[in-house]
C-alpha cells in the first residue's frame, strides 16, 4: 500500500479556509526552527557518527512507540529495551512494521510517516512483507555522510536546539560545541534541578554530597552557582518536572530542619512536600534573579507499572498523566512574583482540563506566566487545535511559549515543527473564516508564533 | 411537521469528506451487529410475545426518556412508574409527543426518530395533534408477527447479544434459548457481582447467606464457582459497576476479618472500601484465571434524588456523573495483572476529562487495558466524536472495545449501532481528509472497528 | 489596517450550513435583548449622562480589558486602576491601541471590535499611529445626544435589563426609573446577599448589625423582608456567588449557634462553611416560598494576586477558576427542593468540565435545574459551541436559561447577545447539515432561545 504526505495535510477541509490556511502557512514553514527545550543528547551533534540501525534511530528510544508495540503484546525485551537479552534490530523492525496499522490516527503515526517520506524517500506502508526492503533502505541512507547528525541539523533549518541537564553536569559536550569552528549551530543546556530539590527521589542525600553543600544555605548557594554555570555556558532556563506544581512559603529556620532531616533521611511525606514546595519557590527567586526562564511540567504520575521500571528503568512507557491543580499550588508564587518583569514562568500540563479554566485565566493577568504549548499526550494535531480553542478566547496568541518539541527523537523535530506551524495556520484561517480575525492580522500572528513569540517567552 | 431520517446523517458535511465517509460507512452498514454488553431481558427472546403498546416499549422503560419528560415538570406517576397508579397508555403517549420538541438535539431524539422512521415508517413529528394516530400505527405494527422479538433480533442482524445477570441466577432462559432449535441467536449471560462485592450494599449479608459462604475462602470459592456455571453457559465478561475504580492490597487475614465484619453488619465505611477494593483485585484475578474479561464502568453516584429512589427505585433517572479518578486506584491492579496476556480489562467511563489525561495513556501501555466506547451520558454523536478525538491520538483504534450499545431499549439497537458506525466513518473521513490516514487503511479500521476490534476485546 | 465586521461572522464555514444559519440568524436578530443578570450601573440610566471619555467606556472598567494590558506587561496604574495616580486618558489609549494585536482571538476583541465598528463606524485597526485619531471619533460621537444611555438602551433594543444590588440597597434608581414616564426601559434589580451569608466575609458582623439582626430567627426574618422589598421593586432572581456550591442541613440549634460565633467573630474555618452551606439551601427555601428564581455562580477563586487588591480592589483581574464540584454539594439542596415545582435554580460555572458530567444529568432530571449560560471565561464563541455541544445530547435546548451578557460593559451588550444569537444559529445549523434537526424544528428552537426559554427560567 502506498504511503505518501498529502501537502495541504492537517489544513482545514474547506476549499477557502484552506487556501487562507495554505498562505499562512507557507509563510512561516521555512522559518528557522527554534527548540528551546528537549531531550536529544548533544554529544549526538559532538561525536557526529552514523547512526547505527534504523530500529536505535526510529524505534529503540521513542517510548511513545515501544509503548505502543508493547500494548500490542509485545514484550519491551523484545525491542530490545533490556541490554541483558540481544535482539537483531531486523526482528524489531519487521514486528514495528507488522503492527502499524497500530499506529493509524496517532501522532507518533503521524511523524513517522512524515520521516520515512521526507527523510528516506519511502512511498510503502511498513508492512510484514516489505519491513526488509525498508530496513535496507534506511540503513543505507544512514551510512551516507548526508544523514549524520551534523548535516541533519544544518538541512533541518536548527537555529537553537536545548538539550536537559543535570545541575552537576560539566557540560563539555556544549562547551566543545560552541569552541568547535566546524559547527555553526547553537547547542544550549537547560538547567534541570528536580534531583536536587526533592528529598524522596532516591539518592538525595548523596547528591548534597556532591554539590558540596552541608547547610540549607550552602545548599541554596550550590545551586545558584550551578545555575550560573548554566548560564555561563548559555542556558536560557530550568526545568522543574513536579507531580503537582505545589509552592509554599516556609521560613528558613523550617526549611533549614527539613534539609538537615532530608539529607538523613528521616524526613516525613508530609516535611517532604512542604520542602520541594519552599524549593519551587526558591527557584523561582533564582529565575528572578538570574534571568533564566522557569519551566514547570507536572502532573505525571511516573513509572506507574513498578515491575516495569525495575526491569527496564524510567521512561519507559507507563508514565501516566493525573488530574492537576495550579490555583492553589502557585498561588504563594505569584504573590511574590507573578507581577515582577524579571520572571518568566512557562507552565506544562497533561491536563487539559485546566486550560481555560486555571491557565488561561493565570497567563491573561500575571505578566511572568507563558502557556507551555502542548505537551506530551497532548502534543498531536486535534489535541493542539483544543489547546488553541481553550486558552486563546482568554489568553490570545501572545501569552504562549511557542512550540515546543521536547523530543529525544531527533528525526522527528522538523516534522512536529511543521505540524505545528500547519495546525498554527489552520487554527487562524477558521478564524478568518468565521470573520473573527482578517487574514492580515492572522498573518502577522502566524508570523510572530515562530518568531518573536517563542523569543521573548525563552529569552532567546 | 414532516419527520424523515437523512440518508447521510452524521456524516461530515463537508462534500468531498462526505463521500470518503459514504464508502467507508456503506461497507460497514450491514455487517452483523455484536453487542457484548447490554441490558435486554433474555425472556423477551424466550417468551417472544408481542410488545403490549407504544408506551411500554418506547417511553416507561427508558429512563433518558422518562428523565427527560420528569425534567420538563411531568412527575414520574403520571408515567407509569408507580405501579400503584394507574396511567392509561394513551395519555403518557400524548405527553410524549406533546414534548417532542424537548428532544431535539439529544440522543434519545435521535435514537426515537430512527425507531419511528424505520421501524414504523412515521413519516410526521410526534405532537399534541397527532399522537393518537401514532399510537395506533404503532401498536397495529406491534399487532404483527414481524414486530415480535424474535423477528426483530433476526431483522437487526443481531449476531451476539448479551444480558447482565445476578450471580446467583440460574440462567435458564439462556439454557432455553441456546437449548431451542427455533432460535439461532447467541444470547450470552454476563456475571454482574457488584452487590456480592460491597459490605455496604443493602442485603449483603442476606446475599452471601445466599452464596453459602461462611468464610473469606469460601465466599472466593463461591463467587469462582458462580463465574465458572457463568461461563459454562456461554459469559465472556463479568461486569462490575463502582463509584470509584479503587483496588487495594489487602492481605488475607485482614481481608477475613473485613468480610466477617460485613456479614454482621459492624464494617465501618473505611474498611467497606477496603473491602471493595481487595475483591476488585480479586475480580481481575479470577479473569486472569477463568478467562471472563473484566468490565469496570465507574463513577456514578446513584439515585442522587432519595425521595424519587424510595417511591419509584432504580434507575429512574437520577444516577449523576462525577469525576473519576483511575491512576492511583487502578494502580495495585495494574501492577498485578496490566501486562498479564490473560487479562482483557475494558474501562468505561462518564467523566471524559479522563480520555486523553488517564484512559488513553493507560491503554496505550498495558495490553490488559481496553478503552470501554463512550458510556451513557456519552453516547450521542458529538459526545462520541470527542472520544475519539481525544483518545485516538495517544492510542490509536485498536486499544478499544468497539461500540456497546448497553441499553435495555431493545428497538434502539440498530440505531445505536447505525450511529456508532456512521461517526467512526465520520472520523476516519476527517482524518483522510486532513491527509492523516488514506482511505485505503480508514477503510481497513473501519472493518476492523465492527469486527476484529470487538471480537478482540471480548474473546467473542 | 483596515478593520470590518463580516456580515457572516461566527456562522459555519461550509456554504450550504452557513446559509441555513443566515436564516436561523435574521429570524432573532432583531428581537429584544433580555439581560436578566448583568452589572451595569442603574444610575447610569437614571442620571443619563454622557459617557466622560473613550478609556472610561471602553476600557477602565473591564477587566477583561486591563488583565490583558497588565498581562502584557503594563501596571494597572498607568491604566487609571490607582486614584492616587493620575493618568491621562489619551496616554491609556495609546497604551491600548498599541496592543491591539493582543486582543486577537479573544473575546473581548470580537467584542471590541463590534463596538469601534458598529457604534462609532471605525474601520482602521486601532495602533500606535491612529490612537489619537480613533480617541477623537469616540469622544465626539459620545458628546452627542444620541450615544446618551438613555437612547443607546432603546437603541440596543433592550427589554429587560438586570442590575445586581445589595440586599441592603434602597433601590432609588430603580424606583426613580419605574416612576419616570420619560423612560420606558423596564430596569429591574437582583437580590444578591453573598455577603450576609459568609461569616468570613470582612465586615460580615457589622453587615448582620445594619440588617437588625439579633438572633438567627431575626436574620431569617430578616433577609426574606428585605427579599420582599426587592420582588416589589421588580426583582425576578436572587444571585449566589460562591466559592463552592455546597449546600448542608444543618439544624436550627446549631444554626442559631454558628450565628452567634460568626458575629462575635469567633467562628472556625469548618463552621462557617457548615453555615454558609445552610444559608444557601436555606436561600432555596425562601426562593421556593418568594419565587425569585435562584442563580449560582460557583467556583471563582477571588483577588488571587493579594498586592493587586490591597492596591487596586477587587474585580482588577486576578479572579481564577478552580475546580467545582456540584454532585455532592448541591445533593441536600435538591432532595428537599429540586422537585418543587416553585423553585427555579439556575447553575453557572467557570469549570466546563462539569457540563456533560454534572450539570447537563442534573438539568436532565431535576425540573428546577436549568443549566446557566456559559459565563465569564467561557463566553466566547468556542467556548459557547462546546457548552452547547457538551449539554444538549443530555439536556436539550430546553433546560438552559438563555444567553446573559452578565457585563458592566453597557456598550457591548448587543455585541454579546449577537454573538450568542450567530453561535446558537450556527450550531443548530450544524445540526440541521448533520441531519440531526430539520430546520423547521431549528427555526423554532433558535425563537426559543431568545425568547420563552429565557422569560420561562427567569419568570420574566
Amino acid at each position: 500500500m502506498r504511503l505518501g504526505l498529502d501537502a495541504d495535510r492537517l489544513l482545514p477541509i474547506e476549499p477557502t479556509v484552506r487556501s487562507v490556511a495554505r498562505r499562512l502557512y507557507d509563510a512561516v514553514s521555512d522559518a528557522p526552527i527554534l527548540s528551546p527545550h528537549g531531550h536529544v543528547d548533544p554529544r549526538l551533534l559532538l561525536d557526529d557518527l552514523p547512526f547505527s540501525d534504523p530500529v536505535e534511530l526510529l524505534v529503540r528510544h521513542d517510548h511513545y512507540v515501544t509503548r505502543m508495540l508493547h500494548a500490542a503484546g509485545i514484550p519491551l525485551e523484545r525491542l530490545g529495551l533490556d541490554p541483558a537479552v540481544a535482539v537483531d534490530p531486523r526482528e524489531v523492525w519487521l514486528i514495528f512494521c507488522s503492527l502499524w496499522s497500530r499506529f493509524a490516527g496517532t501522532a507518533s503515526g503521524f511523524w513517522l510517516t512524515s520521516i520515512l517520506v521526507e527523510q528516506f524517500g519511502i512511498d510503502e506502508k511498513p508492512e510484514f512483507d516489505n519491513a526488509g526492503a525498508l530496513y535496507d533502505v534506511i540503513a543505507g541512507a544512514l551510512a551516507r555522510p548526508e544523514f549524520r547528525p551534523r548535516a541533519l541539523f544544518e538541512r533541518f533549518g536548527i537555529e537553537v536546539l536545548a538539550t536537559t541537564d543535570d545541575p552537576l553536569d560539566e557540560l563539555e559536550p556544549h562547551r566543545a560545541l560552541a569552541a568547535d569552528p566546524a559547527f555553526g549551530g547553537r547547542v544550549i543546556p537547560t538547567f534541570r534541578p528536580d534531583a536536587y530539590l526533592d528529598p524522596e527521589a532516591p539518592g538525595f542525600g548523596e547528591r548534597i554530597d556532591r554539590l558540596g553543600a552541608t547547610s540549607f544555605d550552602g545548599y541554596l548557594d550550590a545551586l545558584a552557582a550551578r545555575r550560573a554555570f548554566f548560564v555561563e555556558n548559555g542556558a536560557v532556563s530550568a526545568d522543574h518536572g513536579v507531580l503537582e506544581p505545589y509552592t509554599a512559603d516556609l521560613d528558613d529556620a523550617e526549611a533549614s530542619r527539613l534539609f538537615e532531616a532530608a539529607r538523613a533521611g528521616t524526613i516525613s511525606a508530609a516535611d517532604a512536600r512542604a520542602f520541594r514546595g519552599r524549593m519551587l519557590l526558591e527557584m523561582a527567586r533564582m529565575s528572578v534573579d538570574d534571568g533564566l526562564v522557569m519551566t514547570i511540567h507536572a502532573g505525571v504520575q511516573r513509572n506507574h507499572h513498578l515491575p516495569t521500571f525495575e526491569r527496564f528503568g524510567a521512561d519507559t512507557g507507563h508514565d501516566i498523566p493525573v488530574a492537576t491543580e495550579w490555583v492553589h499550588n502557585l498561588r504563594p508564587l505569584l504573590q511574590r512574583f507573578g507581577t515582577d518583569p524579571r520572571l518568566r514562568l512557562i507552565l506544562f500540563t497533561v491536563d487539559e482540563t485546566t486550560y481555560s479554566r486555571e491557565l488561561a485565566p493565570l497567563a491573561a493577568f500575571y505578566p511572568a506566566v507563558f502557556l507551555g504549548a502542548p505537551w506530551w499526550f497532548l502534543d498531536a494535531p486535534d489535541a493542539v487545535l483544543r489547546f488553541r480553542a481553550a486558552t486563546t478566547e482568554t489568553a490570545g496568541f501572545y501569552r504562549g511559549s511557542g512550540f515546543v518539541d521536547d523530543t529525544r527523537a531527533f528525526l522527528s523535530i522538523p516534522a512536529r515543527h511543521d505540524m505545528a506551524r500547519r495546525l498554527d495556520a489552520a487554527f487562524l484561517a477558521r478564524l478568518v473564516g468565521e470573520g473573527r480575525l482578517d487574514e492580515e492580522s492572522a498573518m502577522s500572528v502566524a508570523r510572530d508564533l515562530v518568531d518573536t513569540i517563542p523569543r521573548t517567552a525563552w529569552r532567546l
